[in-house]
């Protein structure tokens, strides 16, 4: 390989006595230094990439040499943000943008309140912490509730990023498989009781669930109640998809079981409801004031959470209410069209979400992760191709999930049917195609 | 006391077998769990409350009273946003607030790019990841160069909020005590030293500092770059006052030592540049490679930094280059204006700060703590009280600082001058005072 003369950049302070670069560990003419350091940690090291987004350098790439990708990895929707909250930015009269309080201006805090009255749940501002999006709510819950070590139940496939959250808290995750047979069915009372030990601390649901996009009903909820109820686990409750219910259901929040008011810490979030996942806005609400008063210690270490999310956020609650029915049908409309198209492809089997805007698929593949790179770097056709998130990253259980993606119906249905049409192309040419 | 009938929400799934909340820990009904559950964590109990934030509740309960508070406890600027970052909100031209890149906008890494080469200092828009504040920028460089049990050096008094990061990482803090009679100079090398041991990963340092207002200069950071690259350890330095420099001084970053490149992780915001706390939009910038993949894997969890912050932050950063100068100037007329008053007031000792934008004074008081909450509950002089950060919490020896303040001197020169004369007002009456 031919090399290069590199310009190189003279140190302002040139007269500073400049030594080499260190390489990690060991002897040094500076001195000795052990193993560990220079050594970023294991906490870290040990940590899984996103599944969601560790493609995105592949797709970049792709993106690179002019192919168009179909993005069925995140779940980031086409929708309009409402146009109340787009107006409050461009009619901003503030001369400073100041912090905002730590647990978030109390004004937005009253709409969240008055928005779950509209839901049959009396949560008062008190009970209402705003964080930077959803995320932040569930690291703040992990680490206000659980020591390291402790121990958190949760289903498998589950939303990845809770891993990550958990290993920051040094919680152990364990999990409950679920199955793409039945639509990934809420496991039975005794298997979430054969994992309670003297270490579990909380069990973490999400419903409408992230990946799969199914909806735990009334009799789930209750079980779950139970479970916390009687073991005195606390119950994190991810309810970021709340309004995205299809099929006639009925929603049941956690926060509808007044027997474990003191157990929920409910997490939630602006983002999918208005398509504002930029502004980073979500939400951790519990009427346990030990818990409220241990985030508000978290809160205030990171001073307060974005500004004009916030304001976003308030003006959005003023939305007519046609804006979600609207949001929520078209959702639907793209669940048929995706469901129809994926079991129309020879192979896949694609499972039937009654919630969120996910849906999980496996695929005739050897390996959906290398399939998924494939489709990045080695495949397109008519200079188009279709980027998905391979579901192993979201199973804990090494092995299980590895035929299957998790697809997310954000794109307008002309644009699923087309990446569904080149998922059906790429799954013809994939050489590790299992017949 | 008499008792009021409360009107009694009914549950709107009355029909839900609704059973009394549970107290906390031993049997119960429904079963038995143990002392543990249901109890937050140790890592939340035993972590401080934030001294800036801490005294809120008696401020807002003042303010109620009708009590108008000047504020020097917080960092919060009076000083106006640049114009050009509030445009950028008028002229928004989105339709959908998405999310952006997780390490931040490549145009806004390009931005902050040039201005690091506008300081002499080479880092490429591969460098730098932009986060939600710096304190997001601290809470991973904890969280990926130390584990459990690691330890870090730094100075006391030291930023607060470094402490509860430092908690949430698992990490030991040992300080190197530094004093208001020498305004709070840096230790030499062997008292840094003295501190090294094997769990040693890092040193973090404030430059110019807050809280104590010192400023590092060549032959301080040259004596760091020493230590670090002697033992191998890494140099978090937190320089979020960068511009922040009075009496002619010059400033020294941790990234002007080339032979540290390896070890530097240098802690950036926008917060106080531009008077933007609001916005959190931070930056983490190292040229080490594992570091910034390693810190990838928690911005790829958290999804993205706020939106609407970059907007503003990359526009700011058009600003023409008065606008710093004037800031710099204003606060530097603030400082000798708050020095002039404090000195002025029989008994108070004040440090002399030659950066950022605060200053630790020295009260004749019993307990600042107390004095502090006793000018926002019991002191009012012509309708008016003064808020101050007690210094305590910015100490870890307990018993340090505990007659000190930390004051931001962030409101106009009026305003500093009526704190003060309030200070003094309130000092002649405060039943603790030490003569």
């Amino acid at each position: 390989m031919q090399r290069y003369e590199l310009p190189i950049k003279k140190p302002i302070f040139a007269n500073l006595q400049a030594m080499a670069v260190v390489p990690n560990g060991h002897d040094t003419a500076a001195g000795h230094y052990n193993e560990r350091q220079m050594k970023i940690s294991e906490r870290i090291t040990g940590m899984a990439s996103s599944p969601i987004r560790k493609l995105t350098p592949l797709a970049d790439k792709a993106k690179a040499k002019g192919i168009r990708i179909y993005h069925l990895n995140i779940g980031q929707p086409d929708i309009k943000t409402p146009a109340k909250g787009l107006e409050s930015l461009r009619h901003i009269d503030r001369t400073v943008l100041e912090y905002s309080p730590s647990q978030g201006f109390l004004s937005l805090r009253r709409k969240i309140s008055e928005y779950y009255a509209g839901y049959g749940m009396d949560y008062s501002p008190e009970d209402i912490t705003v964080t930077t999006g959803a995320s932040e709510a569930v690291l703040f819950a992990f680490l206000t509730c659980m020591d390291p070590g402790d121990e958190l139940i949760t289903t498998e496939p589950t939303y990845a990023n809770y891993l990550a959250f958990a290993d920051v808290a040094g919680v152990k995750v364990k999990t409950l498989k679920t199955h793409i047979e039945n639509d990934f069915a809420l496991p039975e009372v005794e298997h979430f009781e054969e994992l309670i030990t003297d270490r579990t601390k909380a069990i973490l649901i999400c419903n409408p669930n992230n990946p799969s996009g199914t909806l735990y009903g009334r009799k789930e909820m209750k079980m779950l109640a139970d479970i916390v109820h009687r073991h005195g686990l606390y119950l994190f409750s991810d309810e970021v998809y709340r309004e995205f219910v299809y099929d006639g259901q009925e929603y049941f929040s956690a926060g509808h079981f007044p027997e474990i008011a003191e157990n929920t810490v409910l997490i939630d979030s602006f983002s999918k409801r208005y398509s504002e996942c930029g502004i980073r806005v979500g939400a951790l609400i519990t009427k346990n004031k030990a818990i409220t008063q241990g985030v508000l210690k978290l809160c205030q270490a990171r001073l307060s959470p974005p500004l004009l999310g916030q304001i976003v956020a308030e003006a959005s609650c003023g939305e007519d209410s046609a804006y979600l029915e609207n949001v929520i049908g078209e959702y639907d409309k793209r669940r048929k069209v995706l469901i129809r198209e994926l079991s129309a492809i020879p192979g896949v089997k694609v499972s039937t979400p009654h919630g969120a805007f996910y849906a999980m698929a496996a695929l005739p593949v050897d390996d959906a992760e290398k399939f998924c790179s494939w489709c990045l770097s080695d495949f397109s056709y008519e200079g188009e191709s279709v980027m998905m998130a391979p579901a192993n990253g979201f199973y804990i259980t090494p092995g299980l999930g590895a035929n299957q993606v998790r697809m997310a119906y954000v794109l307008k249905s002309e644009d699923l049917q087309r990446a569904a049409f080149l998922l059906g192309k790429a799954l013809e040419q994939y050489p590790g195609r299992i017949l």
